[in-house]
């Protein structure tokens, strides 16, 4: 059998910056440190965090005062900087800085008037933060969502880790409702080359493996468009998953993985696909 | 035989006040006005006037010093107000208001330090005085002419008389192009009511007739979405025409009528296929 791992893979910069400024704040108390809901979403890489002393808190009241607070990867909405300043705490930001411009983007669109449309997954942390710290707007990801949308101005910013194309049929049917339309493409280009590479991996082999966690919004995209490529395509978390997956059958496998995934996951369950199946 | 006038038809609103303006100044000038460039697009409107007394100049040069001149629905570049002006010509402003805004945007999104790009037909009038009035910009009307087409701000405007779909597919190519797309929707009202009703009239009957100027913009238009709905779409510019069409096989015809076709034109159309078929 034949492996091959898509160009793009591994943790992407934000996620590599995260997690460097997690170790460092581990080293400097000595493992009492907080982080704002999970640093990143990867649960391997959460559990290892923890055991070296990052514990994460979904309320902040959960952490001391004067705590060592990282904001996760995804960002927080503003009241959580707040709380975290009135109680003293030493606040490091790990918010992604694409994340960071979709944020600011948002805000400055309301100030101006526009109404503001997050394209992205309700209830997702990045997508709240944004909400947030914008004060109005609304969230939707499919144009079914948009109906009562109208208005004289609308301004558009998009979760990083969207497909382009969501973006696209959303700002289509926005040009109907609107005289003005203000978008800002905040899609990070390290999620689009991923999913580029992924799908081209995709279809090329017999099978596609896609690495990291279940609860990863773009791990869980670049499942889902390597799978409208090629229809047996996987999502697997940790290489004990591969016990249920028969991949014998495959001549070749293609391996990528999400933007929270070490090397070292996909590089486990590269070795194990390789001891499995020669 | 059945013939249905689609609701939306005769002359628009900025060709309806062009017209008025232009009786006025025949009025005022016993018969001695200029019209820069045909005033709208429909040759026997055009013709009309021009027995009464506005006579179209393509070159400012071709009307007096001190005429009464008329700036034709679909505007002009700026260079002409300033020659009109330094030849002491009594200027009539007839650009559409919509054509005006289209302009207007235009200008403010250059200013903005925005690359324009002008969704329109290349050499129509009113794309080339939206890009002089710019004075930067470029213009496009499908996806491959945006080939090369990159900035970190991009500022769209539309020809007023654009099908909205074209405006769609060309905005979605341009968010994989720059990180801000701001549009603005200037296709006027107008245009799109007329286009719907005509679309769902074509889809009911038989046949179709666009009734129209052949140099008319949305005339053209209104009859290629016409005939992606109906084959039996025939575009004729006067009843002459009708000789050419076997019109009697059809048990209901539908009628519609451009921006700038005068009622009275679509009225003997409808006059004379009763009289051919009953």
């Amino acid at each position: 059998m034949k492996i091959i791992v898509a160009k793009e893979s591994g943790f992407c910069y934000g996620v590599s910056r995260a997690y460097r400024m997690a170790k460092e704040a581990i080293l400097k108390t000595g493992g009492d440190a907080y982080s704002y809901g999970p640093l990143i979403h990867n649960q391997l890489v959460v559990d290892s965090l923890k055991t070296e002393g990052l514990k994460p808190v979904e309320d902040i009241n959960d952490a001391p005062d004067g705590a060592y607070l990282i904001i996760r990867s995804h960002g927080a909405p503003p009241e959580i900087y707040e709380k975290a300043r009135e109680r003293n705490m030493k606040i490091e930001d790990a918010t992604c800085t694409f994340v960071r411009k979709a944020q600011v983007r948002a805000i400055e669109l309301v100030e101006q008037g526009y109404h503001l449309v997050i394209v992205g997954k309700q209830g997702h942390p990045e997508v709240e933060g944004i909400l947030r710290h914008a004060g109005s707007g609304e969230v939707v990801y499919s144009t079914e969502q948009l109906n009562g949308v109208r208005s004289k101005k609308i301004g558009v910013v998009c979760q990083t880790t969207m497909p382009v194309e969501v973006l696209q049929k959303i700002t289509s049917n926005l040009l109907l409702r609107s005289s003005e339309i203000r978008v800002y493409n905040t899609i990070c280009n390290a999620t689009i080359n991923r999913q580029k590479s992924a799908m081209e991996l995709a279809h090329k082999v017999d099978a596609m493996i896609i690495v990291g966690g279940k609860n990863s919004s773009n791990t869980r995209r670049l499942y889902e468009l390597c799978h409208s490529r090629n229809e047996n395509s996987f999502h697997i978390e940790d290489k004990s998953e591969l016990d249920s997956l028969d991949l014998g059958k495959f001549d070749t496998v293609g391996v990528s993985s999400g933007a929270s995934t070490p090397n070292w996951v996909l590089e486990e369950i590269v070795r194990d696909i390789e001891q499995r199946y020669g």
